[in-house]
């Protein structure tokens, strides 16, 4: 048995549910809602210290982390192939894995902080509630960093940071599709995936970073991703926050 | 034919060096000397355009990314195992490759900053060097860190965060040793060699908190990894600084 606990918009829930859905594979969802801080609460961080989401049960073992989640269910129902079988092959999957963190989710993240969160909380809590979240959460970095953006949001200068770290991340996504279709080569793979759920809050925030005149392959990569099934499953979540509207 | 691009006291580098040490291969060393920014010259971006160490040349394929090297390493020379093959161990392998970058690399960095980063800039650089030096990253992320470093250092607030953050990943690392000699259980891994450089550094910087009495089943896994022949190789690479004195 598999339950996710995975949060409807969270990027690496999205990742996790693709890869999911690419495999046919059944899971329960265990959904946990990032806008009213339950992963903060300790009923959910028994499963993942950190507070955050997804976290996989299989059959009573706890993985955290997308990235070890994928790849663990690569190792566990390999039917589906999602990795190369060549060793450079699964090199490169492995660099947009990575880089679907470091680069992708980190700086969407940011971006999402003025348009998509602040104002949800907003909607939900009072300023001082805000404030005494930040005492449940669980994790140094992350409790920083919400401490940080209560107090000062995230500014111009970092959203285009986060902006120019995207084009960095396209480009080089760009130059990797000039070797085969997709980002490993020739074979879809997780990092095709992990990157997904990126690409698309991007394009949600300022359509314009994918503009096909600039970066050809990858609009057209963009394309045939939006294509699958796999996506289209893992992006019609529904949203508990929509329901009876 | 292997060849590192790397840096003496690079984490990311010592990790891959002892990676290579433990599966007993030979290297060509090509040493890029942080200390002196040649990471972000023209010479070295074009074999990693992120302008960080290290990198791996392979036969003329070039590999990005510590965790990704190490597990190419892996994948490619498979004589001396360092990853499980049980899948859930795989899995928890991965959590520790995962947190030696999100939380080990990152804190290391910025504790780093003040005691060694710093001093080391201003013996061989003028303030406005150092500033030129900027328009030289290749990388808007790394920019971004590195101009914040240049205005305003490393605050003794996110010093202490920095602290929190290795206490946080040493409790995890504890309770995971209660279930086994490594960090992955049963086998030692890719996921302890990933971890003990970021070990390291926070015992050079704040001997405490490696405090036995409070975390002893840590203090036995670090006495071990210390005395692995591939750990005094990997952290015994001469400074190029040191040569003469």
């Amino acid at each position: 048995m598999l339950t996710l606990y995975h949060y409807v918009n969270s990027l690496c829930s999205q990742k996790v549910r693709m890869c999911l859905a690419e495999k046919g594979l059944d899971w329960q969802s265990r959904h946990v809602h990032l806008g009213k801080f339950e992963q903060w609460q300790p009923a959910y961080t028994r499963i993942n210290p950190k507070g955050f989401v997804p976290a996989l049960d299989h059959d009573g073992r706890i993985l955290i982390e997308s990235n070890v989640i994928i790849e663990y269910l690569e190792d566990s129902f390999p039917d589906t192939r999602l990795r190369p079988k060549d060793a450079y092959a699964r090199a490169l999957m492995r660099r947009w894995t990575y880089d679907s963190e470091e680069i992708g989710h980190a700086n969407a993240n940011a971006l999402s902080h003025n348009r998509f969160h602040a104002p949800g909380w907003a909607q939900r809590f009072t300023p001082q509630q805000l404030q005494d979240f930040l005492t449940t959460c669980p994790y140094p970095m992350l409790a920083a960093r919400y401490g940080r953006r209560l107090a000062h949001g995230v500014s111009a200068a970092e959203e285009e940071t986060a902006y120019a770290a995207f084009g960095f991340l396209f480009d080089q996504m760009e130059a990797a599709l000039a070797n085969g279709p997709w980002l490993a080569g020739d074979d879809y793979s997780l990092g095709d995936i992990a990157v997904t759920p990126s690409v698309k809050r991007a394009e949600v925030l300022r359509p314009s970073v994918l503009d096909p005149a600039r970066r050809p392959l990858m609009a057209d990569w963009w394309r045939r991703i939006q294509a699958r099934p796999a996506y289209k499953l893992a992006f019609s979540f529904p949203d508990p926050d929509q329901a009876g509207r």
